[in-house]
């Protein structure tokens, strides 16, 4: 079974994005705020938008099950209040929930948490029970920068963010540490802000004790980890002149980097530097990247096949990276997969 | 012979730093500002400090000339006004010419610039043209984050920034594109911010046409280009999905990455994807990285290594890496060194 850890609702029928702009034009009078249930959405167009996409993708590629969460560039936790961010992550979880329902074999969810800026994250507590405990979710992706770009709440390292590691290590689910879009002009989203994340998470955690506090915690680091793995080097040096334990003991019981990394020669790289135990599978599909590598005659985010060209890899370790792991970190997924 | 392009004067002696704090003690009340002639340095002190760092490893790792320019995380935009930027930058950069010419052969100088957060670049001018006509520098670090951490001046790609471009182009100097220390506690510097700040410039420029206006202008990406090579089928992707041209095109006549990567797989993938006209040497020595690897028994920075290692790349390729392309992107070199 081959199991992509990292695939987001990107093809979700119009209406929902309809329905966002109708929230965001009445954020200023909150009488004007839609319902939620003005959402309408039928089963049949759920089955539609997916069909020719993420099912069609699965089948393309011989991957199984995804990871499935909304769109991560329409999280948009900078944009209105911590009640509209609840609001609208209650409609994408909902949303992720009735593909699950409907696919149960294709598709596990993965929930938005409603993030605000200066709101503590202990905010998003409830949120994340219900999708876990209701929904049957498997994990939440963590916006390290709700300001979309400004970065102006704390570290995750700070204890600003311990009440919701605290109820993610109860529930047993971990977090994909993942930015939204940008309202900061210097920051492109998927081609800076989201690698730039990636690259911050890591060191404040390099840099703290977070996972002495939370030894069951776990991060996954997306699209290959940033910049680290191609830095490794750095950041081992980094850590001993900061006499730091080795990044081995420090961090990979809890840190885990997915494989969107669009080319051969990263995919190499990262496969050779980083331990089998702490990849996981992943494409990103349908993302970031859309066209086909006019060199390879493939999709660039088609990132089994370079997983599959690489020889010098184990059969035990691709099958770590293809499914044990994802089980492994996405524990809850044991009960409901097979 | 071998040109690293990336050299800071991280060891000054004690004074500089001394100075500087009591500039910043200084800050509220101009009149407790020091006075530039308050700093006192020996040429013995220069040379004491250079003896057994830079000089040394020069030496002992077999590189030539070093590209040198003052301490970046010491640039500190963020500290004070442009007035008070503008005295640190005058210092620093004159400390750097006593280095260049108390030994013409092992240094030659890049400049701090006196940016300002939320102040025109154009105000950098003066200072710019006073190190290149008057103390023969041959380039400048262009700081794309004056705010330390919570990038709130325009993209490098805006207007904003080219009054000083035109000066560049004129002065034909070329600049490497490094932000300073962090005041986010977000971003650890050497760890996140530097290497964020490579990825962000890089796609600034694949989203604009800045090298249509400026055919001339060459811009360093330091640290290995960020996150860059080791995403560049993301890169190629995103171009494609924009309609931008290929990225050989779009920017490889302007831009260039540095070699400061501290591993030997880190330097493979460098070599092995971006073209070998777009690679310069360089350690960042004394600099970020300061430990030996315990698995290789070298310095990780001591990046000479892991390129003399790489036995497919050609003697005529690893000559332009070494100092051809120093001489082309930097070329007012050509007049001054051989």
């Amino acid at each position: 079974m081959i199991i992509d850890c990292h695939g987001h609702y990107t093809t979700a029928p119009g209406e929902l994005e309809a329905w966002r702009n109708l929230q965001i034009a009445g954020l200023k009078d909150p009488a004007n705020a839609p319902a939620k249930s003005a959402l309408k959405i039928s089963d049949d167009q759920i089955r539609d938008s997916l069909a020719g996409a993420q099912l069609k993708i699965q089948r393309e590629r011989g991957t199984d099950l995804t990871i499935f969460s909304p769109r991560a560039s329409g999280m948009a936790h900078h944009v209105g209040d911590a009640a509209a961010s609840l609001v609208w992550s209650e409609i994408c979880n909902d949303l992720i929930h009735r593909c699950c329902t409907l696919y149960p074999a294709n598709f596990v969810g993965v929930c938005q948490l409603p993030q605000s800026p200066g709101v503590p994250p202990a905010n998003c507590i409830r949120e994340l029970e219900r999708c876990v405990r209701e929904l049957g979710f498997v994990g939440c992706n963590l916006n390290p920068d709700p300001s979309g770009g400004y970065w102006t709440d704390p570290p995750l390292t700070d204890k600003w963010w311990y009440p919701l590691y605290e109820k993610m290590v109860e529930l047993e689910v971990p977090a994909m540490i993942h930015v939204s879009s940008s309202c900061n002009p210097n920051f492109h989203a998927t081609g800076a802000h989201y690698l730039n994340a990636d690259t911050t998470a890591f060191m404040q955690v390099l840099t703290s004790d977070l996972f002495k506090d939370f030894p069951a915690l776990r991060f996954i680091i997306p699209h290959g980890g940033g910049a680290v793995p191609y830095h490794w080097g750095r950041y081992r040096g980094l850590a001993m002149d900061m006499k730091r334990p080795p990044l081995k003991q420090l961090l990979l019981n809890n840190v885990f980097f997915d494989t969107c990394v669009y080319h051969q020669p990263g995919v190499d790289l990262l496969l050779k530097v980083i331990p089998a135990d702490n990849i996981l599978f992943a494409s990103e599909m349908v993302g970031a990247v859309r066209s086909i590598d006019p060199d390879t005659g493939h999709y660039f985010d088609d990132t089994k096949r370079y997983i599959d060209a690489i020889e010098w890899v184990s059969a035990e370790d691709k099958h770590k990276i293809f499914e044990r792991n994802a089980r492994k970190v996405y524990s809850r997924l044991k009960a409901r997969a097979s």
